[in-house]
């Protein structure tokens, strides 16, 4: 270990980042100043990476969970040689465009293994990281060959350490011994609002050894000690590592540090200047030459280990070429077609049964799909066929997953699954348990990953479980975010084709709502409906002649709303089921109005709030339930809340 | 202490229990049956309350956080004699319009301390009961007499530990000191997947201390043990106690106890027969006369003690009349009014600085308001002025509380403060993180209580920080939260009123949704806008002549439509200000076409997702924001997502 480079690449990461944050007149010094150390013995000794390829599957994962500190990362990516991550990226640090964006944002930079800033998250994903890791391992090793065999590291502070997700996910990589995962916590002991003594006085080491961690302590600023204490956390194959490292935040800006002036602000232009004289820095956006030397000849070894891995890849796919198969498939991205339950017309099915079928032939078709409840798995319909084992530190090849009772730490481990490469992720809970989690779906929308999200009891008719458990709002809040796609099938048939519009998904997340309630499979009078409800919508019946209106209603309402319509007389009624709108009005306007013809009435329903609705029909013509429900057997809930066929018929016959 | 008669009560929520469950072929068996000791022991000897009055201020306050396990509730609120629960109420257990509904809901009968259900969050409000408790002795509390001084428990599950809600609470409580804060922990290593060893092995009892807290173990079946352990939680004053009892979960389902069969779903006839042949019940919805004869004298000794408290308040009244009145003040539930503060036409302001200006002001008119930030305490313009203390173990008479970055528990925690009676509560975030207290949001509305939510940094002009900081659909999610109040002011003057109006709000949850940029405050029309804002929205701006087009703003973008209506010329453009749709849209149609007259066209503009707009504009016509935003200077992302006043001004003219 040549220490005295280190050093350099940690005077470098002080040097960038005090003159980046300080040209963009925004960002947090605090984190990058107080941890250039562990970045540098990181990024220079401890990761096995190669810059040249940031994608090799067999690298070592890093995630920033304090993802306020991204200078942090931009720096070590660019000194180690990240090809995405150039000097002139670092010098536009928040600025449009620029791959330095205020909080690593995944897909900006090869080596930004997941977007973080949202805390204790990035922890969590981190775990999901070294779960993935472990799942591939147990599939793709043989005897002869190990091919997956790398660690998941992740940097947190005391936010991180503060929010619920962390403790979560902690408690879960404790569980499952996930030895691989080493986290080290920046104890800088301040947060914005001061010393963490305010606040956060646990003992935070404890807390992990209840957890089932290993804990190990030292310096932010001894590398041999850092290296003393990840071999030691190596060495623990059964555990998960904390690592403490006590550190000052701000080091270096000889007023700022160890105060929360230095967390979340620009050094200011004198204060610069004193750090940077202070810390012997020369010159702006400065980068010792030591450091680069360090670094070129770093890239020479990684690239070697690189390509002894890739040989060893190749030997290994020779000799089994099944496994090669597997691996390709799993890392392609593309779901493999399965054969979909088979549902007739007049079976009584809940959705979530059904869902359950689909996801049981899409799981023995594709051998990456992974994942499960939040202590759901019955009720969500979540459960894996009895062949798939079950996840555990004996048995990582198995595929399913008992998340616990952590919706949130759930969804964060899923997404970072999935960020790993190679597997597909799912995770259930009841839907309104959706705002447990909600903060995990939003990141899995903003990365572009493929999760998917079996949200069960989709309304009112869960009945007895009451407003706690009837989701109301969830449908339309989930609807708002960005790049969430969520389907809501009308009945058995059209779940099975949800299941495979969700595999067939590949650049964000998709929401599956599921009834609790067993619904009637109906016919579909539009012949191409596997095709059209891929617009989000399609035709279940077409009236005789030119409809005088059109009822559009997602899952269970579309019963609903044909008994309604077979309710009233006179009226030319045409019933769309619209499991996405978010899909559907995404659509070309031709593709809209062959479903809804324009100028004719429309009338909406969905056992959930309207919001959204009125782009559809007036408000007079929109069945919803706009306040909390009530507890009692579904239909009488919904007879008290006046959601009913009967209730629709009156808007029809108005 | 009766054991022979607390045996025969706990025999009494059994049978209650199995039947009930029964008959509503619904509900959860387990607990009741699991932690019918408990319950006895609870309601028999260790509450400090009194059915008669179930709103007595000093009461001690119990909190099912395991909400599911309701008919233990239930029934003891029935034996123990509040006339709130009749024994009709328990036979139409789950049925619309019974006060036993499927879960705990606050306000359906006294003795029901919070809504419960969602796990997690009952043990995170018993622990802001707690504080609630703290403070108000701190503050009305004399040498000489002693008027509050009550203890909060609180039944966790496993399901309540393994959520980062009650993780985060229990490290606030523990930092805090709440030594009058017990739990009981039913601890039958059973959930609804099966035993605990599959998600759920970590040492809770070290994870508790680590916390701070003390912990206890015993028998669930063991009233001496019980007795002695609480009295042994009562010995520590400066820590919170948790009460580990090791249970059965169902015990007495002879066949079902100690699975996870017993634990959601009624035990069928044949097992609820076995049962209560095996258990001795002699008939359905039995009570055991002894549990009878032994509530009829303990009412005795409640209304005694009760009454020699109310002696002691009238002594204490006379003795402090001032103390008296602020007494009075605080459990009004009103606000008083303050002198809010004043700004001019041109002023530029931060709604968040005009924010923290009012909240100021209305802080030191009313001494019951307390509250704080999740560690963002400036940034969110949180602070309280300086002579109000911060609330710590040291100084239970602090106001402003450092929830920790704990977003969840924080507002969870407020819930607690607000339920207790006697004071008022804010926190406060980024709207960004509204996603991360979301759960505890929605029990606001649902159990009607006005805390208030500072929710900064409301929009894509947050600037830098880049998409995970920057809320664009959290406004729309918000909005569809049944009662759920989301007032966004367009500068300081409104800022002002929006406070206000939060103060005045007593039935449920305001959001305030506040800038981080300056806006600038402009001149308002409308010369009763401080009366007519309390519809929702008013004319900031009317034409000359008979408008050609309204324009709906909300927030920042006020001021960006009126900087489009002066770019525009030849239309008469009229500009609204809607800080709260929901209200507004609530109000009559006489109200709303005096602002919005009809047939005009109508243009929404929001820094934010569209949904909800569609109501009042058509889609061409709404400058919305439905994507992700971007991490750069606000006025470039903006630029960069095309949302600018010339954008606005385009739409105008079309």
């Amino acid at each position: 270990m040549n220490i005295a480079a280190l050093e350099k690449i940690a005077l470098s990461v002080r040097a960038l980042s005090i003159d980046a944050i300080q040209k963009a007149n925004s960002g947090h010094p605090g984190l990058p100043l107080g941890a250039a150390e562990l970045g540098a013995i990181l990024y220079g000794e401890l990761l096995r990476h190669d810059p040249a390829d940031p994608h090799w599957p067999d690298r070592d994962r890093f995630v920033l969970s304090a993802g306020h500190g991204s200078m942090f990362l931009y720096s070590l990516l660019h000194l180690a040689g990240y090809p995405d991550m150039s000097l002139e990226d670092i010098k536009t640090f928040r600025q449009p465009g620029s791959r330095a964006a205020g909080h690593p944002e995944y897909g900006l930079a090869g080596g930004i293994e997941a977007t973080s800033g949202p805390l204790g998250q990035g922890v969590a994903m981190a775990t999901g990281l070294a779960v993935a890791e472990t799942m591939l391992a147990a599939r793709f090793n043989t005897a002869a060959r190990t091919i997956v065999d790398h660690y998941t590291y992740a940097l947190v502070g005391d936010g991180c350490l503060q929010e619920g997700v962390s403790a979560e996910a902690g408690s879960f990589a404790g569980h499952q011994g996930l030895g691989k995962l080493i986290v080290f916590y920046d104890s800088n002991r301040i947060t914005i609002d001061g010393s963490t003594d305010l606040a956060f006085t646990e003992d935070v080491a404890k807390r992990y050894e209840a957890y089932g961690w290993q804990v190990l302590r030292g310096s932010m600023y001894d590398f041999e000690e850092i290296s003393r204490l990840v071999s030691q956390a190596k060495g623990e194959a059964k555990k998960p590592s904390l690592i403490i490292l006590g550190s000052i935040i701000g080091k270096g800006a000889p007023n700022k540090q160890n105060t929360a002036g230095a967390h979340g602000a620009p050094l200011g232009a004198g204060e610069a200047a004193a750090a940077k004289q202070a810390l012997g820095i020369p010159g702006d956006f400065y980068i010792a030459p030591e450091a680069l030397d360090y670094f070129a000849a770093r890239r020479a070894v990684w690239k070697k280990n690189r390509e002894t891995w890739l040989a060893e890849f190749e030997a290994w796919s020779k000799e089994n070429p099944e496994k090669r198969k597997d691996w390709d498939a799993f890392h392609s991205g593309r779901a493999l077609p399965a054969a979909l339950p088979v549902f007739a017309v007049g079976d009584k099915v809940a959705t979530r049964n059904a869902g359950n079928r689909a996801l049981g032939a899409l799981a023995a078709a594709n051998g990456n799909l992974t994942g499960g409840s939040a202590d759901l798995t019955g009720p969500n319909g979540a459960a894996l066929p009895p062949d798939v084992g079950v996840y555990s530190a004996a048995d990582r090849a198995g595929r399913y997953i008992h998340f616990g009772i952590r919706e949130f730490a759930m969804a964060a481990v899923c997404n970072g699954i999935q960020l790993h490469g190679g597997l597909r992720a799912f995770c259930a809970t009841f839907l309104a348990f959706a705002d447990y989690l909600r903060p995990a779906l939003r990141l899995s929308a903003l990365m572009k990953q493929p999760v998917i999200y079996v949200l069960t009891h989709d309304s009112i008719f869960v009945g007895e479980d009451g407003p706690t458990h009837q989701p109301v709002e969830h449908l339309a809040s989930l609807r708002v975010i960005p790049n969430v796609r969520l389907l809501r099938p009308a009945d058995a048939e059209e779940t099975a084709e949800a299941w495979a519009m969700a595999m067939d998904r590949r650049d964000g997340p998709t929401v599956l709502a599921l009834s609790r309630q067993e619904l009637t499979v109906f016919p579909k009078e539009d012949p191409e409906w596997k095709n059209t409800i891929r617009t989000g919508a399609y035709i279940v019946k077409k009236p005789g002649g030119k409809p005088d209106l059109v009822i559009i209603a997602t899952g269970s309402e579309v019963g609903l709303a044909l008994e309604a319509a077979a309710m009233t007389a006179g009226k030319q009624v045409q019933v769309v089921s619209m499991p996405s709108r978010e899909l559907f009005e995404a659509q070309p306007a031709a593709i809209q109005e062959r479903i809804i013809p324009p100028g004719v009435r429309v009338i909406c329903c969905e056992a959930g709030v309207r919001s959204g609705w009125e782009r559809w029909a007036q408000p007079a013509d929109i069945l919803s339930i706009d306040r909390f429900g009530e507890s009692g057997p579904a239909g009488r809930v919904a007879e008290a809340l006046g959601f009913t066929a009967g209730a629709l018929a009156a808007i029809i016959s108005r």
